[in-house]
This record gives C-alpha cells, sequence and structure tokens, in this order.
C-alpha cells in the first residue's frame, strides 16, 4: 500500500475485510489472520492492523478471543435458540457430524460462501471456484423463440390460471421420457416428476426416503451442498471413497454389515456417477453391477445425481441405465447447458416411490412453473438443445486443455484424469489459507476441505475448466502459492 | 341401474370405485361401503356388490379385513421400510400425532385427496371442497404483455444464463416492499425473500425456525396441508382454537407456561390471521396485541400466513404490521387471485432471520425463476394486479351472496360470519360420509374432519363461494343430506 495518514490505511484494511464479511465471503467462524501475519501481507505497521481489527470490532463485525485472535462473527443480530438446527449451522460446517469444530473455525470458504460466489459473478473476473459455465457460454437464441411458441394462443394462459399437473408438464415428461430411452433408461412419463431445478430433486429425494436421524452414505470426496442439505435435515453421514471407477464398495458392505438389521443401517447412497464432483471420474459398468447387489442386498436406495449429463461423453453407464429404476432414482437438470435460472430439474422413479416423492413436492412447492417447462420441452424435442451441448463439450475440451497445461506449468498434479467442467488437482500447499490469499487477489477458489463431509483439511482444490484458461489468475496462484510454502 | 348381466354389473361397481382409488379420489385406508349399504345406494344386488369387492381385491387395490369388510389398500407397492416418516403418512393422517388411528382408517377425503382435486378441476363441474378460483375468474390479458416486456430485448436472456439474485428479482422486492409499506408493514427490500408460492415460504420458515420433535402451535380448525408439512418434518402440533377475533390466548398461554424452559416449549405459531381458513374470521386489533404480548413472553416466532391477502378488506389488521417484523415472520402469494402456476410467493422476515432463511432456499431450490418474478413485478408496479383484485372482491361479493342464500335455504347454518372466499358451515350430519356420498354425484366437498389436526369427525365443512353459486349442487347436497339423516 502506498503511505497515506494512518487512519486511512487502517479504514482501508477494515473496510476491506467489512466488505468481505458482510458478502458472506469470509465465513462465520472464519480466524482474521495474526497482526503479524496481516501487517506482512499488506506492507502497513502492526498498529495499523490493531486499529483496523478494533473497527470490525466496533461495527460487530467480529468477535476478539482472549489471546487467541479475532473471529469473523456468527451473526449479525444472534436469531433466537430455534435456530440449533438450522440450514446455516449446516452449510457452515457443511456435516451434520462434524468432529473437527476446531477446524471448521478456521475454515474461510464455506458451501455457503461458495453458493453466494456464484451470484456474484457478473461483476467479477471468471472465478476458478465456481460450479457453473459462465454465463457467455450459454448464450443462445433459441430460447427465446420456444418461449414465444410456448405462450402464443391460449398457451400463456393455460400456463397461468390453472396448477397444471402436479407431476409436472405433460409434454416435457413425455420428451425426458423419450431421452431416457435413449440412454437406455427405461421410465414412462407417468415415473417422470419434475422439479426446481435438480437441486429440489435431491431435497425431494432426501425429505421423503430419510427421516431425521437416518443414514445415509454419501461419496467422499463430494459436494458440499448435498452434505449441508443432509445435515440440515438432521441425517447422519458416512463417507465413501470415491475411486476412478466407483465409490468404494468394500468400505460400503462395512458399513451395511456393521449396521445390518439396526435403526443405523444406511438407507440411501447419494452419488454423482458420471463426472463426478470434484473428480470428474465417471463409474464403470463393472462397479455399477456390484453397486447395485449390494444395494439389493442391503436394501438401501440409491438416488444418482447426473447433473453433468449433457457434458458427458454419449455412451456413459448410468446406474439407473442397469437397475431399471427399481432402486436407483435418477435426478439431472438443465442449469449446467441452457437455463440456470430457468430452474427446471426433474427425477424418475421406481413405480412405487412416485406417489410418496409427489406428495413431498407438493408440500414443498404445490406445483412448478408449466410455462418454463413446456419451453424448455420444446428446445429438447426440437433437438436444438443437443447441439448446443455439442457446442459447449467441444468448447470445453479445448478450455480443458489449456488449463491442464497452465495448472501443470504452475507446478499442480491431476488428482484424477481431467474431464468434464472440474478438475481436481492437488497444489501441495493448505487450499483453506490458499484460497484465503487469493480472496485479496480477487479470485475465488474451491478448496479441498469443502469436499469432505468432516471438511478435512486439503492440498488440494477444485478447478473449472472454463474459468482458469487464463494465465493471470496462475500467475497469481504461483505467487501466493510460493509465498505460502515459504510463510 | 339397469337391468344387465349380473357380471358387467359388478365390473361397472368395481370401475367406478377402482377410478376413484387410482385417482386418490378415495384415500387409502377408506373403507368401502357396507355390501348391504352399497347394494341399496346403486340399487344392484347384494351378490353383484361382493362381485365387484372381489374384483378390486383381485386387482389389489382393497384389502379385506375379517369381519371389518373392504379397505382402500395402502399401497399399490409398498415401497421399503424408509418410508416411514414419509410425507405420505403425513399426508394421509393431517398429523404427526394423530391420537385416532381407527378414525382415520375411515376417512374418505384426505389432505392428498383434496389437493389432487385441485388439479383435476378442468374437466368437472365447479367443485364446492377446492381452495382457489375457479380458472375462468384469473382470466386477464396483462400478464400476457407483461411477460412480453419482460422478454423482450436483453431481459430474457439475463433471465436465463444468470441464476439471479437468490433472495429473488430485486425488482419485485423492491415492489413488494412498497406494497407492505401501505399495508403500514415496513420491511426493506432486504427482508425480503421470494419463495415457490406461499407453499415454500411456509416449508422454508419450518425448516429454519423448528427442527425435527419441535412444538408448534397450529390453529384448530386450519388448514390440513400446513399440518401435513408439519406432520412430514417431525414436528408436534399443539391445537389452539381460532375464534372470531384471534386465536384462544387463553389456551396458548396454558401451551407455553405448562412447557416453560422445557424442550416441548412451543417455538412457532402458524396463523392466518386474516380471512382465515377455513372460518373466514379476521383477527382483531386487541387480539393481535394480546398475541404478540404472548409471544414475546414465551419467546416464540410467528409465521403469519396472508394468502388472502388480495380478498381482504383494505383495512385488516396484520401482526407484522404491529410487530414491525420482530418475530413475525409475513408470508403471502399471488395463487389465490392471478398466476397459480407462476409459483410465485414471497416472505418477509425479521433482518436477523435473513439470511438462515436464503440458506434454506439455497439448499431446497437454490434460487427461483426470475423471469416470472419480474413480470409479475410489472403487474403489481402499473397497478394492473390492483384492479383485477377489486373486480375479483366485487364478484366474490355477489358470489358470496347467492351461496349463502342457497346453503341456508338448504338447512345449513354459517359457523362464522360470511367473508372472503370460504364458508364453514354445518350440515348436521357427519360430513366424511357426505363427502363420500357426493362423490357419487360428481362433487368434491372439503369436510370439517380435514381442518383438525387430530382428524376429529364434524357435522361441518368449508365451501368456496365461488363454487356454490348454483342451485344443482345444493338439491344434490339436500339430497345427499337427507338420505344419510335417515340412513
Amino acid at each position: 500500500m502506498h503511505p497515506a495518514p494512518a487512519r486511512t490505511l487502517s479504514s482501508q484494511l477494515a473496510e476491506r475485510f467489512a466488505e468481505r464479511i458482510r458478502d458472506r465471503l469470509l465465513a462465520p467462524g472464519t480466524r482474521l489472520p495474526s497482526v503479524r501475519q496481516c501487517a506482512a501481507q499488506h506492507e502497513v505497521s502492526p498498529s495499523t492492523v490493531v486499529a483496523a481489527y478494533d473497527q470490525l470490532l466496533a461495527q460487530g463485525l467480529v468477535d476478539a478471543r482472549r489471546h487467541r485472535g479475532f473471529y469473523v462473527r456468527d451473526w449479525a443480530r444472534k436469531p433466537p435458540s430455534a435456530l440449533a438446527g438450522s440450514a446455516r449451522a449446516a452449510i457452515d460446517s457443511a456435516a451434520s457430524t462434524d468432529p473437527a469444530e476446531a477446524r471448521r473455525r478456521n475454515a474461510p470458504i464455506s458451501a455457503a460462501t461458495l453458493m453466494r460466489g456464484m451470484f456474484h459473478s457478473d461483476s467479477r473476473r471468471p472465478q476458478p471456484g465456481m460450479g457453473v459455465l459462465p454465463p457467455d457460454w450459454l448464450d443462445n437464441d433459441f430460447m427465446a423463440s420456444a418461449l414465444r411458441r410456448t405462450t402464443a394462443g391460449k398457451g400463456l394462459h393455460d400456463a397461468t390460471v390453472r396448477y397444471g399437473d402436479p407431476q409436472g408438464d405433460a409434454e416435457l415428461r413425455r420428451v425426458l421420457a423419450e431421452r431416457l430411452a435413449s440412454q437406455g433408461i427405461g421410465a414412462a412419463p407417468a415415473q417422470i416428476i419434475t422439479t426446481i431445478g435438480a437441486t429440489q430433486a435431491l431435497d425431494i429425494v432426501s425429505r421423503t426416503l430419510l427421516k431425521p436421524g437416518d443414514t445415509v452414505m454419501v461419496e467422499d470426496p463430494g459436494w458440499s451442498v448435498e452434505f449441508a442439505r443432509l445435515g440440515a435435515l438432521g441425517m447422519r453421514m458416512l463417507p465413501v471413497p470415491r475411486g476412478a471407477d466407483g465409490p468404494d464398495l468394500a468400505v460400503m458392505a462395512r458399513y451395511c454389515e456393521a449396521h445390518a438389521g439396526s435403526t443405523e443401517a444406511p438407507r440411501l447412497f447419494v452419488s454423482v456417477s458420471v463426472l463426478h464432483n470434484p473428480t470428474g471420474y465417471s463409474l464403470s459398468p463393472a462397479s455399477a453391477h456390484r453397486l447395485l447387489q449390494l444395494a439389493q442386498r442391503h436394501d438401501f436406495h440409491i438416488v444418482e445425481d447426473d447433473t453433468y449429463h449433457h457434458l458427458a461423453p454419449e455412451h456413459a453407464t448410468r446406474l439407473a441405465q442397469l437397475d431399471g429404476l427399481q432402486r436407483t432414482v435418477y435426478v439431472s437438470g438443465f442449469a449446467k447447458i441452457l437455463a440456470p435460472a430457468w430452474r427446471v430439474g426433474f427425477l424418475a422413479a421406481p413405480p412405487g416411490l412416485v406417489e410418496p416423492l409427489l406428495d413431498t413436492k407438493l408440500l414443498a412447492t404445490l406445483t412448478t412453473p408449466s410455462l418454463l417447462e413446456r419451453a424448455l420441452a420444446q428446445c429438447i424435442e426440437q433437438g436444438q438443445l443437443r447441439r448446443h451441448a455439442e457446442r459447449v463439450r467441444t468448447r470445453l475440451d479445448a478450455a480443458r486443455s489449456r488449463s491442464v497445461r497452465l495448472a501443470q506449468a504452475a507446478g499442480c498434479t491431476f488428482v484424477a484424469e481431467p474431464a468434464g467442467l472440474f478438475g481436481w488437482i492437488d497444489t501441495g500447499v493448505d487450499t483453506d489459507q490458499l484460497a484465503l490469499r487469493l480472496l485479496d487477489e480477487g479470485y475465488m477458489i474451491a478448496p479441498g476441505a469443502l469436499f469432505h463431509a468432516n471438511r478435512a483439511p486439503s492440498t488440494r482444490m477444485r478447478i473449472n475448466f472454463a474459468t482458469t484458461q487464463e494465465a493471470a489468475f496462475w500467475q497469481a496462484f504461483e505467487r501466493v502459492r510460493d509465498a505460502l510454502g515459504r510463510g
């Protein structure tokens, strides 16, 4: 920083932290850097840092803990005790059974932080941590014409004044049944329920198949928002290591055998089978077969989250395909390829589960907007989505090549073979610390700890291939990593 | 019925029941009429009925219980035990703590049945039990132009490829804040969160403020879908009698005092303060004041469900208005006046609750479709919604006069002063039985038992003033009621 009166410098510094705390870019409970660290990092005197921290204290944004430093406050206004089981607690810990409270308190990036980051992207540079394609990749004109056709004549009227079918627009379900058939998944339109994005589909499945306290197996690494959702619903999570071919079946078998016949027996396994988040791994047919045998033997359901469907190779194996939708609920959506803001997703379920899943949908949102569902059906029906997805895959392949080269040149190693939207890389340094420092450079990354139900610290991070193709990010990355390595 | 070969007659009768069971118009657990009753009612021989029931048995649609008759089967395919805590169980019992299982088994109309009925209305005559205005009352052209304006130029693109603000469209929240201000409710746009209908708002509030096992006070009579939602989430419900001025505060005080300081202490009160469902009662200012004092003393929250806002008199008192959104979360939507299928609702919350409520929204559906929110904002902003609501209220006033006259002429008495959309009337006979018989005449009614958390039998029913203006319904009603009275 340039020399300036101490009060101004400390105000600048305080404002910098305050903004991040208000934007939730620093999670509640995060420990601010020590006075000495902060002074060195920002090239100011320790007294400037002390003055800045005191300002944050006065504004009620941080708490001081004697001899332990300054921590981002949990709530500007602490709500009543009723919030004990809230989504916030679950999102911030990203797990209901977090064994490492102390660790969590130092985690700079929570699932909530990352989700908020997704909605901040307009005014910022491409964010390496984001979970979606940049908006300009989704540009297309066919959505507008589909919507125009859908609302022409009596179309708008019918999709406005009547609730429509609680299972979702019949036309969309018909088209989806055809798409599923082309994937080898036999699902009648009557087995399909449309949802507010794949997010609601996963929520509905959890709420229908599980009751609070039930045990669910999750992939590790896996997606922290799923951990947060299950945590908020009061579920007990058992992490299953995810490998290149699929989940570690030996671990799953041990869980099932240990709890067989008890109320602790796992009832559900949540899996991103193809283009797994964060690794990019896809399930092998043999692994799928053995997983389904295990589910059969131990009587648990599987929810197969195929969120990245449109980015996947044509002939990837899905569990639902082998299983014929007997124990598997298949979930997918369109946010990653076409229209995140339309919030159209769906699930395809075993016939006996359709009614209870539908009841949960009715209690949660009653129905879903048929207008957008109908327009989306047109885009699928007319092949526009398929052609668009092909273009996106081609563009992503090129982006991936560039990103991989840059990441490797920066000294990172790929933990998993690069595929799909995400890369899972090892940086050699603690990525929680890296994340905190890179915020100062204007970059939000997705540190490895986010992808573990127990939030274990990690030297890994997830990168988005679409947003890490520029040398500028990797230069900042190298600078910060090297400083951390020396520190 | 006309004479015909016995097999054909019994098949016809079986098909009639089968259709209703498949359409969920007969709830699981419903007891079919006795052979003797059914034979008398349909003017066929007992052996024809026995043959018909055997066909239903063969099709797996009913169970026979020795010496006790035939009951609609719970599940075509019984899903695994994981469903024990499912929404279905909760919807069908409409309460988690149902003391009268035996009673429930004879209830012909469940909350699920009634909700399905809402979506069947196209092809049928006006349904006295329905909870919304008939679609032709919502006819308007301004929605189409609002949508056209919203999607013009870059509008559609922006509302498609970007998630938008997780709290909801900024324009809609600004307009809603203005509307709330005109009702005397001070809420900044930052205190408002848009939702998938008022339904999701209520779901989000329950999931954020309560954890499974928590105690919540509900109005009795009250709305069975709310009971079902709370039941599915594992909450304990305490019924509070609802009177003309408001809830029975003495009962609420006794609950609070009995459980003060314990984990059983009520954490939330759910209230439809204005145009209460099913009675039409509206809260008095004095009652509102004392209720808020009680909430303060015993530290519970209130969710004020103002679903019928647009049908209410201009100056009705809301809790949120007196409370200044300190302990009250205000919930409303547009399904009852404008666009049920757009699924736009919202909540306005105390500042300290906004973040945790928003986190629950993120876990449940991520965001909501900004396209429809933006178009709706235009309709409000330009005064079109206000003028439309005035027209609907005038039309409803006329319908109400006609319905009241017809109901009284049919010998019914109004339990509550007629107001708003619903009448709460006493028929003198068990309305569960009445409901079952009226299905034969093509009418779905809302029996009184639906509006009690314990599903106690009742001679009352809720009528929709917009759909009970025709003499034909009341003639069928009188015929069936008189037959029941004699029976």
